[in-house]
């Protein structure tokens, strides 16, 4: 007989049991630049200001489950059209949970259902795709980042997505796509639409007023890369009638009172983030300059805050990413975390993600990243 | 030709589509004794340090994925035994949700899984399961709303739960099980058995010592009833391997900084919530004992933080709710809302429920039953 232990295994899903939970690098002591964070804190007296309002918070007391002021003030900076409905998620990761729930659930025994997405692209599409046990469809991206047309017509006409997930700008690559081939996808899709919008601070370029376009398309974003990483808030908005149906899914009280409180006072400060943005920008293009004087790099444009590149391995025949393991190793070896993208093969062999710092983080950077390359 | 909105209206999930959202009451200007909130903020002293705490919070970068720390303290003072594993969720609801999804996904098309649990109990059971597309088997209550042993036994052997869920003390009867139907539970379940403990610092009484003999036993805990509500943190413990793999449904950032520093320092004071817990226990006491003097009622017992009792119809035939509507009306028209079973027929005909407030709150919960009586 079954120990009772073998029993829940048992009930356990297969697809689960082989998953590999998500790594998070250790960063202890290190200059971290490896996971798209804003370097800059709130400014002191912002600060203070915000204590005192998340002292007056209720905390014996379930949060605002529809976040009325937090969604009204977030529709104002964000400029979501008037007629248009958002959702709240405990960052963009759950609202992308709520999405692939929202077309996929263990009664459609009939239907194969598929969630389609670009490769390279931002990895928690596969892997909650994977969680709910949806089909994935990755389609390659081309060499210089940019949309298959031709692939992307067929598979779409083949597999009819219910959902396609567009990273704008895309993530590791920190490109924009051209905006013709985004209009072409909406045109065509089966379904919905997710133009992810979690870069827009360093892009300035956005499908939000789009929406009063096309029905079918959504617009993501997120707190997180604006500076508020630690808060867990991300939005997403569309047609009411659609939103309405992914708002069932949430969780009822899932945006907790310090983050409603958080983020609706920051929102009524929002110029101090902007001038980060602005900040992080304009630190991405001297970043964006010294890199490409390096010849042994092939650095990709950005219009994120955070910039991918190729270490150039003298070994034209070499089999997996060791020119890229050895200058990341090194890297760390100075105090510098950036992101190896451990690609043995593809569009990402050898390739390094760096997120742009502060100045002296970015010099310590550049600094770690010359020394990894003698 | 379809339009493109009802194109993506078409690949929502009929189920999901039929479902209505969970409703929360206004209770704006009311005394709210409608939602198990310990009624009792933080004394003055701790709001000011946990203030500071909080100030110095990094934002702008993401939360410790694991929650390494905070997890540490909750084993402490939840006195989870030391081999056994910890998992949080964004209040006990993602819990859930993690847990149904662990057991059924959309690849698994040729079994039929289900969760199981007991009727009336907690409506989120239930919720979620629709949301994942599992069946629910919802097994009647017997009319003191005790384990009906013989159909559980029956409905275990028919139906094989993939996960049964036992709230202890249950939601809304306010009653703990008898521990022995539990064992047995426990015994001849064939997956996992969640004992739901969200109430336990009013029952004092708990399951989380058996983790040691019982490996399929998983016990949940929330923060909420405890009087931080506002934060929404939820816990599971259980076997390393068994916790291991919820974990990997885990969304890695689930929990996030604000909630992490104020959950950490509020354990770092615990006594001030373990003399809040008692003080509403007394004060569960004095209520029960007004209530039950009152003949029109019929008053259940207690082990949380929450009341059940019946307004006695003096019309046997009547066929609805009518007279518990009656008396949450005239509640509410005194300004205490309360909540309404709204049950037409059922163990919950004419019930209401009402949450153990404040001395002043509950005296005016009393005056305005009484009034609504008349």
């Amino acid at each position: 007989m079954a120990s009772s232990l073998e029993n829940c295994l048992q009930v356990i899903r297969p697809v689960i049991k082989e998953l590999q939970a998500y790594h998070v690098a250790d960063a202890s002591g290190l200059i971290k630049l490896d996971a798209m964070e804003n370097p800059y804190p709130l400014p002191e007296d912002l600060k203070a200001k915000l204590q005192i309002k998340l002292s007056e918070a209720d905390l014996n007391r379930y949060p605002d489950p529809s976040a009325r002021i937090l969604r009204g003030k977030l529709r104002q900076v964000m400029q979501v059209p008037e007629d248009k409905a958002i959702v709240l998620g405990n960052g963009s990761d759950e609202l992308i949970q709520m999405l692939a729930m929202a077309v996929a659930g263990c009664e459609n025994k009939k239907r194969d259902i598929c969630l389609m997405s670009f490769d390279p692209g931002f990895v928690m599409y596969k892997m909650i795709a994977d969680v709910v046990g949806i089909n994935y469809i990755g389609v390659s991206l081309t060499e210089d980042f940019s949309l298959d047309m031709e692939s992307i017509r067929l598979l779409i006409k083949q597999n009819s997505p219910a959902i396609i997930f567009i990273a704008y700008p895309n993530n590791p690559s920190a490109n924009c796509y051209q905006e013709s081939d985004i209009e072409e996808i909406i045109s065509i899709a089966p379904g919905m639409v997710v133009l992810d919008e979690a870069y827009h601070p360093f892009a300035q370029t956005s499908f939000m007023n789009r929406l009063l376009e096309f029905d079918n398309l959504l617009v993501m974003r997120t707190v997180s890369k604006m500076g508020l990483a630690g808060l867990r808030l991300g939005l997403l908005c569309g047609h009411p009638d659609i939103i309405n149906e992914i708002d069932k899914i949430r969780l009822p009280y899932n945006i907790n009172i310090l983050t409603q409180i958080s983020v609706e006072f920051v929102l009524d400060n929002i110029t101090v983030l902007d001038q980060q943005a602005k900040l992080i920008r304009n630190e991405r293009e001297g970043l964006l300059a010294k890199m490409k004087a390096i010849p042994s790099l092939q650095v990709f444009p950005s219009q994120a805050n955070f910039i991918l590149f190729r270490v150039l391995s003298n070994d034209e025949n070499s089999t997996n990413n060791s020119a890229a393991n050895d200058v990341f190793e090194s890297i760390k070896q100075s105090g510098v975390l950036i992101k190896n993208m451990k690609a043995d093969d593809g569009l990402l062999k050898n390739c390094l993600r760096v997120t742009v710092g502060t100045p002296d983080e970015n010099l310590a950077f550049i600094k770690a990243l010359v020394i990894s390359l003698q």
